[in-house]
């Protein structure tokens, strides 16, 4: 854990080293996702069923088996304790509510010179949504991909999961269902998002990609980009907790933690203006440590990752944070709106006392797909938007047309694009 | 030029060719555009004063000489002609009218459960603009990409234009004067990229690269992409014209024309239900042609992509006006608002016969940075939102947190993450 103090010489050094740190791993495995990109666009469902085959561990009888039936899926649902269907459907009439108050309005706009002009949302007609499998199937991650796409209004949400040993994850079904995914197939990887992007025999194609994956989707995101839209390729997690004196630091040190247990690559940072808050949250996160199942974890992330800033004020705490532009924000502070406004980076913010960062990681409404390594400079969470698009349109009367065109006409002619001027000019009668 | 008509039978083949035709001949330069990128990172401002010298044709004395300072704009500014500073006067205010008019709404949401839900929306701080320099150097292509970004809020707006032979376009830098541009690079290429995202002595780092540019500028974004936002790279240019048997042949040709003469792999479609129309407009094109200073471009980007569909009515038309979903869409019916209301996928609209698409890349007021090659399937063309972000934030009071709590802890719970379920629980009194 990197400890710094802006009092201190160092401190500018300390942090820009802070800032560069790359946490990202992920192995360089674009030769091995073209190879399986192409063999899903020549052989259709056949590279389906030999990908899967080979890299899940079972072997569907034919294309019809990679589609997870009605059957199984009501199955599921019911094998679920209805304790936690009822959370899942608490938590998504939460996301529903928060996504669609999103939507934004159509533009009009009548120019008093003679022209009516534009821009309309349309939902995007076909979604694919990716669901990891195995130890990292969140059901929660299927809510806050599937939910945005339904509540812009996508007709077709097409999800693909794959499912290691053939084994299928009750409460990942479950959430599909109550999000309104209109289509499950069991299918994982490289060759998953090449089967929504370029479609088989079984599977039609889709217009854009979302969803979290390893180091073989992420890749095949990018290969595919431009064939269809894709969501942004995640980095590792992170946090910026910053707390006043006031905080109970058995709660600070849970919440950095709370983001640590991710994975070894994720980071959880404290910005705190009080000395005695960054001892005992120091010393809180080791005794706590000692009682979490995944400790091996956490404490890799807090060791490598981690860190405690010592700041002069809360006003350099919100300077330092948008240097961080960090995933999420949490302000453990007495005055959280105030410091809030200060803040101009940051993909979700997590206002006072009542609010650990888990609680919009689940059921508050706001998504948690979230931009990652400082990208919060200029990126945001997913929402409705990315499963809309807009069409500007305008319609002159005549009035208008003379209006603006013999401009139109002037700035053509500069360019040197005669067709373009001449196509205004003769109707202006010129 | 392709000629299909929807009532025989090889349509169907016919159209799904045209869909699948790549116009896009882009040359890879992965490799020379990595070591440029390499190059600036680690020598800076010396790396660009080498490369300058090397691709532009002209030696700068220093960094100092790479930005065009206040009086070479003023001068520059002078130097043109007043109609058409006027022209780009005019065309600014309209562009600015309507980009000021898409800046969204804050979100917030009070709930009945105890908690504040929100969303606001922040600008990016620094913005760089690529303009290509030479032949295609469009003062136009200056509003449209710098005005969104200080109608959205952005402070810093670095532009960055190759000047070969060290010869600068005065309409460009009129242009950018015009529209806000904080700053002025003489800097191009891969070159202009590498600095703009990592930064030099000289030039300090943005936030967002946005610009057309040529293989090299293009792969440099893609390159440095995830360092910082970048707006689409763009493809060939497109056009759909739908026209009934009431319009004018020439017009209709010079609208085709006038996308076919940007460049040789630029497409112009017409869909009519009237033979007759069809015939005429094929004839008018020929005749046109005659008379273009464009017309080698122009006529040899009709010749190997223009296309002319027949079809049994305006439906069907629209119908495949979506599978096309053209970058721009002239509609030229009697009744257009309806035909517009049929169409879910196009970059932008062109409603009614005083509406050349001209007018819009010029002065209408919406962008003329649209989505090409298919991708307003789910792609928008430019706005004030590729220069916004979002932050979403959450604050509960404490009855919020009772009401929300216990059903995030089942969730985090069944996900495996103990420390998500705990930083609430202990918070819930449990």
């Amino acid at each position: 854990m990197i400890r710094l103090d802006t009092r201190e010489p160092g401190f500018e050094a300390g942090f820009s080293a802070l800032l560069d740190m790359a946490r990202d791993t992920t192995a360089r495995v674009d030769a091995a996702v073209a190879g399986i990109i192409a063999q899903v666009r020549q052989e259709g469902d056949a590279a389906l069923l030999d990908l899967t085959s080979r890299f899940d561990r079972w072997t569907p009888a034919s294309a019809v088996a990679l589609r997870v039936t009605e059957a199984e899926i009501e199955a599921a649902v019911a094998a679920c304790d209805p304790a936690l269907i009822a959370a899942l459907d608490h938590a998504a009439r939460r996301i529903e509510t928060f996504h669609r108050a999103q939507l934004p309005q159509d533009l009009q706009l009548d120019d008093p010179a003679g022209l009516t002009l534009g821009m309309r949302w349309n939902a995007i007609d076909a979604v694919g949504i990716y669901v990891p499998g195995g130890k990292a199937a969140y059901p929660s991650s299927v809510l806050m991909n599937a939910i945005p796409a339904r509540a812009a209004g996508v007709a077709r949400v097409a999800m693909c999961v794959p499912t290691p040993d053939g084994v299928l994850n009750p409460l990942v079904l479950a959430a599909a269902r109550r999000a309104g995914v209109t289509e499950i197939w069991r299918i994982g990887g490289a060759q998953a998002i090449a089967a929504l992007a370029w479609g088989t025999a079984s599977i039609a194609p889709v217009d854009r990609v979302a969803g979290p994956g390893n180091a073989y989707v992420a890749e095949a995101k990018r290969q595919v980009f431009g064939r269809v839209g894709i969501d942004s390729i995640a980095g590792p997690s992170e946090v910026v907790v910053i707390a006043d004196a006031a905080q109970d630091p058995a709660r600070v040190a849970m919440d950095l933690l709370a983001q640590a247990e991710h994975d070894e690559s994720a980071q959880a940072i404290l910005i705190t203006d009080s000395a005695a808050l960054a001892e005992a949250v120091a010393r809180a996160v080791e005794d706590a440590l000692k009682t979490l199942p995944r400790a091996a974890i956490a404490g890799e992330s807090w060791a490598r990752n981690g860190a405690i800033l010592l700041t002069r004020d809360l006003d350099e705490a919100a300077t330092l944070c948008d240097r961080l532009a960090p995933e999420h924000l949490e302000l453990l502070v007495a005055e959280p709106r105030a410091l809030f406004a200060r803040i101009r980076h940051a993909g979700a913010a997590f206002l006072g006392g009542f609010c650990p960062e888990a609680l919009g990681d689940y059921i508050a409404g706001p998504n948690h797909v979230l931009p990652t390594g400082r990208t919060a400079r200029f990126a945001s969470g997913l929402s409705v938007f990315d499963f809309l698009k807009r069409t500007t349109w305008i319609e002159p009367e005549e009035a208008g047309l003379h209006a603006i065109g013999p401009d139109a006409v002037l700035l053509a002619e500069a360019e040197g694009l005669t067709a373009h001027a001449r196509s205004i000019a003769m109707r202006l009668g010129q």
